[in-house]
Order: structure tokens, then C-alpha cells, then sequence
């Protein structure tokens, strides 16, 4: 594990060093990170990265290097070095599980601190959950587009460096990918890797005839063809049945063929059309070439004859959207035991962030569909014996009542007092967590474009107090 | 040094392993990275990540780990997974130089070696060639239309993950920034880093002037202030005058302000006005949020009063176009000491790549502005004493004629025979070479939108051999 205590904005150790200065870093505060927009202009977000920020905050520690190099900048104090020497992260952490589903406004982590290190942690925090949570959301809606079948993550040449590529690979594995061609995140994080051969293998040898039949040598039952390095249905196709054919003679199953260029709907069918002729027809016909859930949709629905999907630009990058804004804001403060809530005012009103120290709940119906969120305050609790009303946080005449529910308590303990409270879990245990809880929601949340908005809400209690807050903000 | 030899697709490892299955993987083969469309929508690319790519080189090599996991995935047989205990990279590497300039279909990389080694290293090193590349030049376009004023890396929040933070900070300042956030970039690379305070500094005192006040005393001579948390104008620039002026009495020099919402044209003149009327006329007003070449473009134009930028997620991103979509083809193979050439057809004419051992090399007029490319190959020379005539690879009626030039042979070895003959350059000397490189260019082929296309020519010699290859083909 490296260590990541340097991964951080500048201002933040300036900052440090001015609340040392002051003698206020020891303060107890409470930080939320959120985001306001969800992932690829889509309907939810599911929240990945969660296993990396537990390691960051366990590695967090200065070393002498990373020391000596932040007197070089000539910015800080030595009485605040030396404090630096003996940090380590002390506070609370509360978070959903990974692979959590996830909307606008929510807390998804809560940071309880002393100032200095829940401000620390801030830029690590995001950098690591907003990236993956931004690929996992895009990889489980690539899958929601390919509909069942298999989806294999393909993108690491055009991953945004090698680390991008490898915890990518991880977060679309989480989001819903039967498998990457990255080896390095096979390795790391145990889950299948996929792969053939290149244009470059059939490039090798004197003819395409003789590429495959080496490679169906080398691979009897593993034999999946690249079939568009010349052309696809007067040399490829006929040179891969000729192939198939021998080796089914000899007792192997032919895995299928690759379709990497081209008019992807006509070169599939007409590949399918020639493959069942030849008596195969239950291979596999996997395409790739720039796909994302958009093409994948329309490839769908024009009776593309493919039923296996290798993506990659477009998913490594979340090409379309490819950050997610998370956010870390000052939520309260504390003075003693009595808490005092922060607010940062904007412009816009929707930007403006929910105060107080927060837990977020989720509602579900009778069948387990989740019907709203409900953002409450820490120490609120629900009884769901009777009716709840919940109503829109800006538009505040817009309320439900629900009467027949159950709820469930998202936020979960990663850290109390310093200490590790993360059950860690397998990727593929986090993908199948994301399969459960994609089906708590309803198809219209799930859209491809144009997706239904959820409904999050705030307690009573916490609506109050936001508009008190704002009522009585001293802005100067 | 991280181990990256898993970082890699795994079909080139089946490839390797089929190739030393049929004992061809001894072969000398030629590959060439290129790429077929500049990043960033622009009219040039520049080329980053060489010297991480020299680390990875220089530290290829199987771990037992490695081999452990490799066998685990019963594809490959015993024996060849004993070869690969003993991997080392023996081969020949040509690379431009870090921080040149290069266009479509020139190969930045050329790469001759046996087939095996060849082949496995072409997912890393697009990887990191491709990201790296992509943000230099995303961040000389940011810096072009910032006109001279500092431009300064903020985006490690929004990366793809901590180390696209990190490398992207590299190649930001590579393209032209004159610092980062990222602390961690800041010592890995001694580059200069920035900050001062965000938001929840002003949000935990009181109140704004408080926060001011107190960062004032702690930087009393780096006092740059935040200005827009509650109001810009009726608070934040009004809270900032107060502590300059009290700073300026004590004889500190106040740095500026910083913008972060809201309309940037009309909040900076506005609060410059109030500046330049407390006596402030030289301060720095930062503006950040969403900035990117487009929206400094258009600000200017506005006559915002804004003299120094801070780029985030827009930047390290490339949001616009966040993938360069470097390739890594076959152009020949050798059998004993003949060159054979090879091609990759395709559908689309301009995919068909350039056979052969190549080389590259630019003209320059007297002035010493770049005027053309020219690809050819290796053993060819130029007689920079008689005119030279360049013809378009596939217009081929479209033809120049140069009489007064000189060349510049772009190629320089990176390996030879496995020796490292890479040149180690500091970021910044690297940085200073690419403003070189700029200087080169016409403005035209610098426009943000729309930009002249650069020309890239073949030899004759060259452009016969890709002739004559599409005209014998086999396809079958």
C-alpha cells in the first residue's frame, strides 16, 4: 500500500497549519461528502471506492520524507510539523456500504473529527470515491443496456493512467461487468479476466486461414476468433467455420467470434446468418468498437445478432460525464458538547448544503421497492408503526404519506474513535450487493435517458433548522 | 517503483503464449504507437508520459507472485511460464523526445524487437503515453487562452483516481501550468504547488471577516482570501479591503482574491474597481469553477478582471474529450535479416496504417517555423541542399515544394538492445522545451476551435511500399 498522506490540495495542510496556529485544530466538526448531480446525467448513483478510502485513512501518516519536503515549501511551522509527526486519524466515519445506490444531496459519508483531520482527509476522499463511484454507475448501466448478456471492461489502453485503468476495472466489475481484460486488477482483486488474440496475431502469420488455426492449436477449447482483420464476411467468417469445423471434428466446442469494426448490426447478422448455416449456433458473438450504453440500446433494438460486449473508452472514462462532483462541506462544529450547525450559502438555493450532523434512511414499500429517502438528524429516530410524511426539501407544498413501510439505516460505522470498523468484502460480494439493489428500484429510476427523479427529503426537524439558519445567517 | 508487468491486456499474454507455442516469438517485429486524431479536438498533440514509460520498461520483470497468479488462470502451459520467469526487455525503442509536439499518424514510438516483448508491452504503454499526452496538451490549450496569465492545476477531487490526479498534475504542468494543488505532485515531480484556504476555513469562524482576519495573521505575506462564501460584493471584497489595509499598514503586501461562483466577468471588474479604489491596483484575482479553453476564451473577450486561473476537473480530465486514442500497430516483421512489411486494412482508408521501419522528420523554414512532417523510412536521408517535395498520403495531387529548409530527425533512441539511453529531464525543463515546441508552430495550427490541419507527408519510397502492399494483399 502506498502512502497517499501527500495526495491532498495544498490548502488543506495551509489550512491545518492556520487552525494550529490558532489553536482551534483540535475542535470537533462534522464534514459530509455529497454529491448534487448524479453520475453519467443518469437516475442514481452507485457508491464504490469505499474499500481504497478505508486503506488511505489506515495508511495516513507523515513520513520524515514528506516532512522534510513540506518545511521545503517554507509555509508551515515547525512547532506544526512536529505535531504532523504523530498524526494518525482518531475520529468517527460513517458510510453506506459499498455499492450502495445513491442520490443527489445524500450524505454518503459523514466525517466526525477533530478539525485538523477531518479536513485532512477531505481531496484523498473524493479523488478515490468520486472516480469510482462515476465508473461503476456507468458500467451498471452499460449492463442495464446489454440486458443480461455478459459485458467485459476492455478500456485500460484509454484509462486515464494506469491506476485508472486497474481501479477502474474494479468499480465496473462492482457495477455489473462479467469480467476485465486487465490483468493487474484480475490479479488484485480476484475477479475474471478475458482475452484473445489481436488484429496483430492475425497480422503475424502469412494468411488469416493460418493465424486461426494456430490459435485454435494453442487453444482447442478456448477458440473465440477476431474476424474483421481483412474482411469480415468474405475471408474472416468463412476462415473461422473452416476452423470451427475441424475442431469440432476433433471433439472441442468453438467459443465463438469477434466483431472489433464495421457496421456492427449487419456484420453480426450476417455472421450469425453464415455460423448457423454452418451448424454453430450457439456461439459466442461478441462486438467492441466505441461502445457505451447508448449504442449498445440502439444495436439492441435494430436486432443486432450480438450477445456479448466488450466496452472500453467509453466506460473506463465515462466518456460523456467523466467526473462525478462530489463534494466535502462543513456541516456543524462543535463548542464543548453543544453542536453548532454550518451552512454555506450560495447563490443558487439548491446549492446551498443540508447543516447539522445527519444519517440518511430509506423507505421501502411492501414488495421492497424504495419509495423516498429521508435525510434526518443524527439522533431523530422513525417509528414505522405510523404514517410518515415526507415532503420536497425546496418545493415544500409537494408531500407523500406512507403508510404501510420499512425503513432502513444507510449510514453504517467505517471508523469510531480511530478505529476500523470496515467488514471487508470480496468485489465480486459488493457486484452481487449492487444486483440486489438495483432491484429495490423501480424501472423508471433506471432509464437510460431521461430518468425519473427520486425523492430525498428532510425531516421536520432538519428543514427547520436549515431555515432558521438561513434566516439568521450573519454574513458578515 | 510499482511492478506494472500485470498491467496489461490479457489477450497479450495468450498471444505470447501461442506465439511461443508455434516458436515464433523470437521474431523481430516493428511496432508503431500513433495516433489518429489530435487530443483535445485540436490541431496538435503534445507527448507526455515518455519517462514513466522508461520506468516501466526498465522495470519489467515477472514476480513469482506474478507467475503464481498467471498459472492460477490455467491458459498457459509450464514451459512457457518458465520463460517468463526470465523476461527482460532486450529490444530497440525510438521516441520523440518529451514534450514534443506530434499530429495524426506520425508514430511518436517506434518499437523494434522480438515479437513477445513487442507485444506485451503495448497496453502500458498506450496507457500511459495516451493519458499523459492528452493532458499536456489539454493544459498548453488552457494556458493559450489564458494569454500569459498563470494558470494553476486544482483538479486532483475530480481525477480518475489518486494517481491521474498525480501523473495528470505532471503532464499539466508539462502543457504549461505554473503550478498545482497536489501536494504529492508537488514532491514527486518539484513542481511548484499552491493553495490558501476553501470554504469551510471562512465557514468555522464566526464570521467572514474573523476567518480573514485570522489568515492574515498566520500568511501575513502569502494573504490570498476567498471571497465568495457569503456574498462577493457586499461582503467578501468589502471583509478582504479591511485586512489588506490593515495588513499594508503593518508593511505586508496582500497577494489578492479568489473567485470561485457566480458570474466571473461581472464579479471580478466589479471587485477590481473596489480594489483599485482602496489603493489595491496590482493584486492577483484568481477565478476558478469549471473553467476550461473555452470559457478563459470567452471571458477575456468579455474583459473579466481576471489575472490568474485555477483549473480543475476540466483540465485534468480533458472533459471535453477525455481520451487520446493512441494505437500501437504491426508494421513489419522480419525473416532473418529481409524486412517484411505490414498492413491492417480496413473499411476506412484513412485506418490503413504505414508499413515498415520508420522514421520522422520535420521541416523547418528559415525562420524556423515547423512546415510539414514527413514519415519515411529508415535507412532513408534527406539532401536538405535540394528542394524537397511533400504530397499528401492520400491526396496525392496535393503536393509542396520546400527550397530554402532545414530537418530535424524526430526519433531519438529510448533503448537500444535493452540499454536505457533515455535522457532524465527535470518537469520543468521539460515544460520550458514544449514552450520551444509552441514557439515553432503557426498560430493557425494553435486556434482552439478550428485549426489548420498540420501536414504530414509520406517518402515516395514509403508511399510505394503502402501501394504495392494494398495492391498484393492476400485476404485470405
Amino acid at each position: 500500500m502506498r502512502n497517499l498522506t501527500l495526495l491532498t490540495d495544498l490548502y488543506q495542510l495551509t489550512m491545518l497549519n492556520g487552525y494550529f496556529e490558532k489553536n482551534i485544530h483540535e475542535d470537533i466538526v462534522v464534514f459530509d461528502m455529497f454529491f448534487r448531480k448524479n453520475a453519467c446525467n443518469g437516475g442514481y448513483t452507485i457508491v464504490s471506492g469505499i474499500e481504497q478510502f478505508v486503506d488511505y485513512i489506515n495508511n495516513l501518516h507523515f513520513s520524515d520524507e514528506d516532512l522534510e519536503y513540506l518545511r521545503s515549501l517554507k509555509l508551515f511551522s515547525d512547532n506544526f510539523l512536529t505535531f504532523l509527526k504523530d498524526f494518525k486519524f482518531t475520529g468517527d466515519i460513517y458510510s453506506v456500504e459499498e455499492g450502495t445506490i445513491m442520490f443527489p444531496n445524500e450524505p454518503i459519508i459523514t466525517v466526525k473529527a477533530p478539525l485538523y483531520q477531518a479536513q485532512l482527509i477531505e481531496t484523498a476522499l473524493l479523488t478515490i470515491v468520486n472516480f469510482q463511484s462515476l465508473i461503476a454507475t456507468k458500467a451498471s448501466r452499460v449492463c442495464l443496456a446489454a440486458q443480461g448478456d455478459p459485458v467485459f471492461e476492455f478500456g485500460l489502453r484509454r484509462a486515464q493512467g494506469p491506476d485508472a485503468g486497474t481501479y477502474g476495472a474494479r468499480a465496473a466489475m462492482i457495477g455489473g461487468c462479467h469480467g476485465t481484460a486487465n490483468v493487474l486488477a484480475g490479479k488484485l482483486f480476484d475477479v475474471p479476466v478475458i482475452g484473445t488474440q489481436a488484429h496483430s496475431w492475425v497480422q503475424k502469420f502469412d494468411t488469416e486461414l493460418e493465424s486461426f488455426e494456430a490459435y485454435a492449436d494453442v487453444y482447442p477449447d478456448k477458440c473465440l476468433l477476431l474476424v474483421d482483420t481483412y474482411n469480415v464476411l468474405n475471408s474472416g467468417v468463412p476462415n473461422a467455420i473452416k476452423v470451427f469445423k475441424d475442431l469440432a471434428s476433433k471433439g472441442h466446442k468453438p467459443l465463438g467470434i469477434r466483431l472489433d469494426s464495421g457496421d456492427l448490426q449487419y456484420l453480426s447478422v450476417e455472421a450469425k446468418k453464415m455460423l448457423d448455416e454452418a451448424g454453430f449456433t450457439d456461439l459466442s458473438i461478441t462486438a467492441s468498437n466505441d461502445l457505451d450504453e447508448y449504442t449498445i440500446t440502439n444495436l439492441k433494438s435494430e436486432g443486432a445478432a450480438i450477445n456479448s460486449w466488450g466496452v472500453g473508452t467509453k466506460l473506463i472514462t465515462s466518456a460523456d460525464s467523466p467526473s462525478l462532483g462530489g463534494v466535502y462541506k462543513l456541516a456543524a462544529s462543535y463548542k464543548g458538547d453543544s453542536i453548532e450547525p454550518k451552512i454555506k450559502v450560495s447563490e443558487d438555493p439548491e446549492k446551498i448544503n443540508n447543516p447539522g450532523f445527519k444519517k440518511i434512511i430509506r423507505i421501502y414499500n411492501a414488495e421492497g421497492k424504495a419509495e423516498a429517502d429521508f435525510i434526518m438528524l443524527h439522533d431523530e429516530e422513525i417509528d414505522a408503526t405510523k404514517p410518515l410524511t415526507v415532503f420536497h426539501p425546496v418545493y415544500t407544498w409537494k408531500s407523500t404519506t406512507f403508510e404501510s413501510y420499512t425503513v432502513k439505516e444507510l449510514h453504517q460505522p467505517l471508523f469510531i474513535g480511530g478505529e476500523c470498523k470496515h467488514n471487508k468484502k470480496t468485489v465480486i460480494e459488493i457486484r452481487d450487493y449492487v444486483q440486489d439493489e438495483l432491484s429495490t428500484l423501480w424501472e423508471a429510476y433506471k432509464r437510460i435517458s431521461s430518468p425519473k427523479v427520486y425523492k430525498v427529503d428532510l425531516s421536520k426537524k432538519l428543514w427547520d433548522l436549515k431555515s432558521n439558519l438561513l434566516d439568521t445567517k450573519k454574513f458578515v
